[in-house]
C-alpha cells in the first residue's frame, strides 16, 4: 500500500500515519520525493483500507499497488536521483562506470586509472574479491585489491566500485567502495541483499543469468525494504541457446524497467556480448534504449588480463567508445557527463 | 573457395577459371563487386588448390572460406547493396519498412497506405497470407490480400513487402510484392528457401524464434546458391525464459552479422519486444546498433487489428518514432531514407 | 464446442445435429469413440447454445472445449488409438521405430533393415528427403532413396516411416511410407500440415525446437481440422542454453501431453540428447515416464553414415537398448511389441 | 594431475608423493578408494612431470586431468559412495529423501514425518531458512524451524536434509543437519560453497535454474578442494522458454553426469516439473534415467501449505509414488532403500 502526503506535512500528521500503520503491523518506508512524501507500507495491509487513510491530515492519495515487488514499483514514483561525489546518476545524466575486470597490481590500476581520468572519467571499476565459476580461477587479490583500489581512490579522486561477494567481507568492501557492486551469481544470495540494504551505500545490482526482469525487481526490492533506496540496477546479459555471443544482452529489459519501477537502469555490455570488438555498438544501443549508464570493462593489456581480457577495451578503444556514445547521448537528451 | 579477379577482367579469363571450377565438379557464384570481381565456388572444392587459380591470368586473389556458410560471409565481399525503386538497402542509408500485420480491408488498407506516404514511407508492408500458430486464427485474405497490395502500389507507388507462406502461393506473391518476406517460421523451409532463391526479388528473411545467428546465415546460403543474392536479413526476437516481453529482441545479432556478412541487417522490434509502447526504444537501439533498417507494425484501429493490434503503432505513434529515429540516425551517420 | 452422442445413434439424429451444426457456419468434425460418438464443432461455434443441441435427440451431452485446441484435447476423449500393420499404437502397448537417419545406399539399407526385422523391429526409419542446416550437406537420396524404401517394404514386410519435406514431394513420400513424418523445421509449415491433414496415413509430428507444449498440439490441430485424426506427436529435444548435449529432451512433455490430448506421443531420445552412448537411459527414461513409443537411430557402421552418425546405435547396442527397456515397459504395465 | 597408489601403499612412500607435490606448490587431495589411492593435485601442475611421479615407490599411475573440474572427474574414480546412519547412497541403492517444503509448525512436520516413517522413509527433508523470491513471501520459521527438525530426527531417527542459506547460519545448520543442502540460487555462491566445504556433513548441491552441467560439477569442486568429499548433485530444473511446466526437468543430466564425475546424481521433480500431479511419472523417469535418489515434497495438507503446495504429494499420492518407482528401480538393479 502507498500513502502519498503533501511535502510539507506537520510532523504530527506524519506520524499519524505512520502510527496508524505500525497499529496494524505493517512497516512504513518513507521516500521523499519533490513534489510529495510516499509511504510505502509493507506486511499486512490486507488489514487496512485505504479510506482509513484518506480521511487523515496532509494525505494527498492513498493506493494499493499491483505489483508483486512494492517500493520499486514505478507506482511509488517516477524516478530515482542518487547523488554521489558531485555526479547524478539518473536526471538526464549518462554516466559511465569504467576499468579493469580484476585489480591486478598497483602499476595495472594506477596506469588504467590515470588514462581514464584524463578521458573524464569518474567511476571506476575493477574487481577485488572476483566470483569464478571455477576454484582453479585467479580469485581476486581480495584484501591487497581493496587496499589498492582505495589509494586509487585518493590519488585520483576516483568513485570507486567494486563488488561484495559475501557477507563477511561487505563491510570491509563498503569501507573503500563508494558504490556496492553484487554480481549476477549473488542477484538471489538473499541474505547478502539484505545486509546491503543496511549500509549506507548505493547499490550496484546485475541481474542473475537465469533472473527475469521481475526477479531482478524483486531482489532490489530486498535492498529497499531494508532503508537502502539507491540502487542502481544493470542489465549484463542472460543464458540463452545462442553461441555466437557470450551471453544474450537483453535491452529490451531498459523500457520494461523504465515502465516498472523508478530506480535507475545500467548496461554492461562488455559481459553482455562477451566480445571487446562488438561491445561498442551494443554500448550505443543501451544508451538509445534509454538507459543511465554504462559499465564498461577497459584494461592496458587485455592479452594479459587475468581475467575476461577478450571482452576488454583498450584505453584507445575506449575513448573512442565515448566518442560515438556522445552523439547517441545527445539525440536522446542525455548528457554524457565526462569531467573535463 | 573464393577467386577474386580485377573488375575489367577479359571475358576469356574469366571464362577460363569458371570452366576450371566446373572441369571440377564446383559450382561457380559471379559476384560483381564495385572494385573487384568474386567468384564463389560450390561443391567438391578440396579436389582444387588455390595455386591452380592464382596464377591464371586476372586473378588477383584465392582462398578457402572458413565459415559454413560460404557466398554470404563476408570474406567474399563487405557490403550487399540492393537498390529497388531508386532506393538504397545498404550504403549508409536507412530504410523503413511500415504497414499493418495483415491486409484487413481495403479502406484499412488505403488509411493506411495514405498515412505513410504522408511521413514519407514508400516500403509498405501488410501479410495477405497469415502462417498462424492456431487453425482458428485469421489466416489472411489471400489471394483478395495480394490485390489489395496490387491496388495500393498503383495508387500510392509504394514498395510492397509481403509474405510468402509456401511454394504453392510464392509465384502469385512474386507478382506483386516487390520484396518476399520469408517469416520465421519458415526461415528453415529450406523448399521454400530454394525456390525463392530461383525468383528475380530481394527476399527479406527473418530469423527463427530458435535460430542461432549462423542458423539464419546458413538459410540465406540456401537462397544465395541458386542465384539471389539480394537477401536481407532481419532479426525478429527469439525465445528466451523472460516472460515480461513477447520474443527477445537480439541486438547482439547486428554486429555480429556485420562481422560475418556481408548481407543487410533489418530488425523489427513490433514482434521482438511485442509491446505497442516499447517499440520505439528498441527501434532507436537498434538504429544505434548498426540496422540497415527497420520493420514496424503501423494500424490505424490497433485495437480492431485481426492480428498483433497490441504491438502496433497507430500512425501517430508511428511519427513520434520516426522524429525519434532520425537523430538517432545520423548520430551513426546514417540517412533516415524519407521521401519528402 | 463438443457434441458427445450414443454409440448407436440412428443416422438421422446424426443428421440433424451436423445440419444444426453447419446451418450456425460451424464445420463438424465427427471422431468415433468406444463407447461414444463425439462430434467436434469448429468455426463460429459463439452463436451457437449449448441448449441448442441438449435437447436434440441421442445427444448425451454438449460442452465448450477450454483449450485453444480443440479436437486434439482430452477433453474430446481418452486416448487415439491407430492400428497399422497389425500393430497398434496406444493401448498399453510400446512400439519401437528405429532404422538409420538416412537411406544411403541399398545395400546399407538392406542390412539394417534385416538386422532390425531379424531382432523384432517392424517400424522402419530412414529419411530419402533430409532437410539439413546446410546447403552443402547431404541432403539425401530422394525419390532414389523412396524406392530403396518401397524394396525395404517388399522384401521385409516394413511398416515404413519416412519424412516429407515438401508439399511438392508429400504425394510421392504418402505412395511409399506408411506413416508420413514431419520433421522439426516443419513443424509450424502450416500449408503442409494443411496437406497432410488431407492424406490418409497416420501422421509423426515432431516438435520443433522453440515449440512450447501448446504450439505442438495447435500444429497437431491444423492436421486433424482437415480430417486425418491419426497424428504421432513426438518430443525430440528443446534448445535451451545447455551446451552438454545436443538438445535438451524434455520428458516433461509426456505427462502434461497425457493430461492435455488423447494423442499417442513418442520420444525420440537420439536427437533429443544426441550421444550415442546416452540414448540407451533417455529411451527408458521416457518408456517410464509413459511414452507410447520411441523412435531410434540405428546404423551399421555409425563412423561412416552420412548424417548424425554420433547419435546411432550400432544393431549391437541397439539390441542391448531392446534388453533394458523391456523391463521398463512391463514395470509400467506396457507391452514391447516386438514381433517374434 | 593425478596420482594413483597402491591401496597397500606404505606411509613414507606416500609421503614421498605428498611432499614431491607441496615442494612443488601443488596441494595433494587424497581419495581412498576400494582398490587403489587417488592424490589428485591442485595449483601449479604445469611445473610438474608425470615421469616425476611415476618412478616413486607404490606409484601405479600418474595422469593429468582433461576435464575444467578435476577432484570430482570420473578419471579419478568409478562413483563415491555416502554412508549415513547405515543407508548408502550410490552402490546400487535408491534412496528417497522426503518432506515438506518448509517446516511450519510441531504439528504439521511431526504429522508428516510419522506418516514417511511408516511407509520406511529415513532421509527427512524440510527449510527451516527460506530463500524466496519475494521479500514479502515467507522465509521460514528459522531458529524455531532447525529446533523442530532437531525433535523430529530425536523422535523419529530420521536423517535431516535442510538448506544452509548463507555462511552466517551454516554452522547452526550443520548442527541438526546430518546432509547439508545448497539450494539452487546459491549454486554459485562460492563463499558458501567453500565454508560447507569445510565441514563433516555430506552436502546435498542443487543445480541452479541457468548453470550448465560444467557449472554444477565447478561448484561441486569448490566444495571438495576443502576437503569435505560428499557432494550429492541434485538435478531439478532448468529455465527455458517452455511455460508449461515451472521448470524445464533436464534428466540429460543423467547420464552426463553419470559419465562424466564419481558423485552421486540426485533428481527433485517436485521444483522440476513443479505440478503434484505430474512428479510420479516424472520420478519414475528419473530412476529409469540412473538416478541415486529422489527428492520429493510431501505436505499433508498441500492447499495450506506456506510454500511449494502446488507441488507436494499428498502421503496417500506418496506412498503410491513409492509403489510405482519400486519395479522402476528393479528394471535397473536398483534396491528401493526402505526401512521396513
Amino acid at each position: 500500500m502507498l500513502i502519498v502526503m503533501k511535502l510539507d506535512t506537520p510532523k504530527d500528521h506524519l506520524e499519524k500515519v505512520l502510527s496508524k500503520a505500525e497499529s496494524n503491523n505493517c512497516k512504513p518506508h518513507i521516500i521523499y520525493g519533490t513534489t510529495k512524501i510516499a509511504i510505502g507500507l509493507t506486511g499486512e495491509t490486507r488489514s487496512l483500507s485505504l479510506d482509513d487513510f484518506m480521511t487523515m491530515d496532509s494525505v494527498v492519495d492513498a493506493m494499493r499497488i499491483s505489483k508483486n515487488y512494492k517500493l520499486v514499483s514505478r507506482e511509488v514514483k517516477d524516478e530515482t536521483l542518487i547523488n554521489i561525489g558531485n555526479h547524478i546518476i539518473g536526471d538526464g545524466m549518462l554516466q559511465i562506470i569504467a576499468g579493469p575486470c580484476s585489480v591486478e597490481s598497483r602499476t595495472q590500476l594506477f596506469d588504467i586509472a590515470g588514462e581514464l581520468k584524463e578521458m573524464g572519467i569518474r567511476f571506476f571499476r575493477a574487481g577485488a574479491y572476483k566470483p569464478r565459476s571455477s576454484p582453479y580461477a585467479f580469485q581476486g587479490l581480495k584484501e591487497k585489491g581493496l587496499e589498492l583500489l582505495a589509494e586509487v581512490k585518493k590519488e585520483f579522486g576516483m568513485i570507486i566500485v567494486t563488488e561484495a561477494k559475501d557477507t563477511d567481507t561487505l563491510q570491509q568492501v563498503a569501507e573503500v567502495s563508494d558504490i556496492i557492486q553484487i554480481g549476477a551469481r549473488n542477484m538471489q544470495n538473499f541474505s547478502l541483499l539484505e545486509k546491503v540494504g543496511q549500509i549506507d551505500r548505493p547499490v550496484f545490482l546485475k541481474r542473475g543469468l537465469a533472473s527475469t526482469i521481475e526477479d531482478l525487481l524483486m531482489s532490489a526490492e530486498y535492498i529497499v525494504t531494508q532503508g537502502n533506496f539507491n540502487v542502481i540496477l544493470c542489465e549484463r546479459g542472460i543464458r540463452t541457446f545462442e553461441t555466437a555471443t557470450r551471453n544474450t544482452l537483453d535491452l529490451n529489459a531498459i523500457p520494461v524497467i523504465k515502465q516498472q519501477s523508478h530506480l535507475p537502469i545500467f548496461v554492461d555490455p562488455s559481459h553482455g556480448i562477451g566480445m571487446w570488438d562488438k561491445v561498442t555498438p551494443m554500448a550505443m544501443a543501451a544508451v538509445a534504449a534509454g538507459a543511465d549508464g554504462l559499465m564498461i570493462e577497459v584494461h592496458n593489456h587485455p592479452e594479459e588480463a587475468l581475467s575476461d581480457g577478450f571482452q576488454s577495451l583498450t584505453p584507445k578503444n575506449f575513448k573512442e567508445l565515448l566518442l560515438r556514445i556522445e552523439p547517441i547521448a545527445n539525440a536522446v537528451n542525455k548528457k554524457l557527463d565526462l569531467t573535463k
